[in-house]
């Protein structure tokens, strides 16, 4: 039963970090379920690097752990099959993606779903370089967007200032990986395969769990 | 549908450590599951901590990463609450299981499921102990067994080179980590959240993938 979400729906955080390639199945699906659930999702781009580093790692556990990092990859592709998504590893893994987050946090929240999602399928649909200005700036002039006007508001002092505190929110919500959910009241999920789950808390169903 | 499985059917096999946490709604849930795609379970107990060891890693990363770990434990309780399983957490983590698997490994693939899902219960339903020899015994007794008889040839040479020589399979099959399915042609999946792509590739079902 589709319930479209109004201004009193429940808000789900989706948190993503353009690097992670789980992130990029999960940004092609939250919208479509958390409409199905009444839910509005609201688009939070961070960067993972410091979180990683305050934890004490120097990069991803995929690439901490080659064994792990290798199954990853299949696991990856079978997602993005099962889910009818494109997908081709990039040359470069984890890419840098400061610009790109800089860049969505600069949209409103009704453009930063369409944003995420070209990125995403440029990066893991494409398997290309998300790095570059140049990618970036083709990609927002694709979409209709002033290029130059966005990037240069994304490399201002106040968006980097604005993804610096988001990082720290991030952090303070007790987020370690990405994809990650977190509701209203707190409640932090982490991965593409929990969002239903955190459809389910958003939607005030605890499965009984005491507080 | 459910379709009761044959020696015809497709096996797909279950590794499981006892100390993993979303090991115990894997254990409880996967033979139910199988069944009802007409899949046969073979049961693989093994030991995570030479695993872990080789590849550079002193325990388990939910030990290893706190902030990792926090979140893990209020995942499980959720998924726990979600399936309908009790849990408590146990005052250790992770638990001596050497005894467990070895007793495992003793018993027929018939009677393996039985066993594995009392010794979870035991440990993350009623949050107890279940490294020692008298906690073992009790609770081979409880079911029925010769508890003195299995727990004699549990530490014989020859099971705890079985157990040895498991643990050489499951890093030969590329597994790091708890649960894990691995299907007749090798394909690898890993996590309780992947026991229904585990099913469908056992039935031959490759959604579209490319070899």
């Amino acid at each position: 039963m589709s319930k479209s979400p109004t201004s009193k729906s429940p808000v789900l955080e989706f948190w993503h970090e353009f690097a992670s390639t789980y992130s990029y199945p999960a940004a092609m699906r939250v919208e479509r379920a958390a409409r199905a659930r009444g839910v509005r999702i609201a688009w939070r781009p961070f960067l993972l690097g410091p979180i990683f580093k305050a934890q004490g790692f120097s990069s991803s556990p995929f690439v901490v752990n080659e064994t792990k990092g290798a199954n990853m990859w299949r696991d990856v592709a079978r997602i993005c099959a099962r889910d009818g998504l494109r997908f081709v590893r990039p040359a470069v893994f984890p890419q840098n993606t400061l610009l790109a987050a800089r860049v969505e946090l600069c949209l409103p929240q009704d453009q930063r779903g369409a944003f995420a999602r070209a990125v995403y399928a440029l990066e893991y649909g494409d398997g290309a370089d998300i790095s570059g200005r140049e990618a970036i700036a083709a990609l927002l002039s694709r979409h209709g967007k002033d290029a130059d006007a966005l990037l240069a508001q994304a490399e201002s002092a106040e968006t980097k200032a604005a993804l610096r505190a988001a990082g720290e929110d991030a952090a303070a919500r007790g987020i370690f990986g990405s994809p990650s959910f977190v509701t209203a009241d707190g409640e932090l999920f982490w991965g593409n395969d929990r969002l239903e789950h955190a459809l389910d808390w958003a939607c005030g169903d605890r499965w009984g769990l005491e507080a």
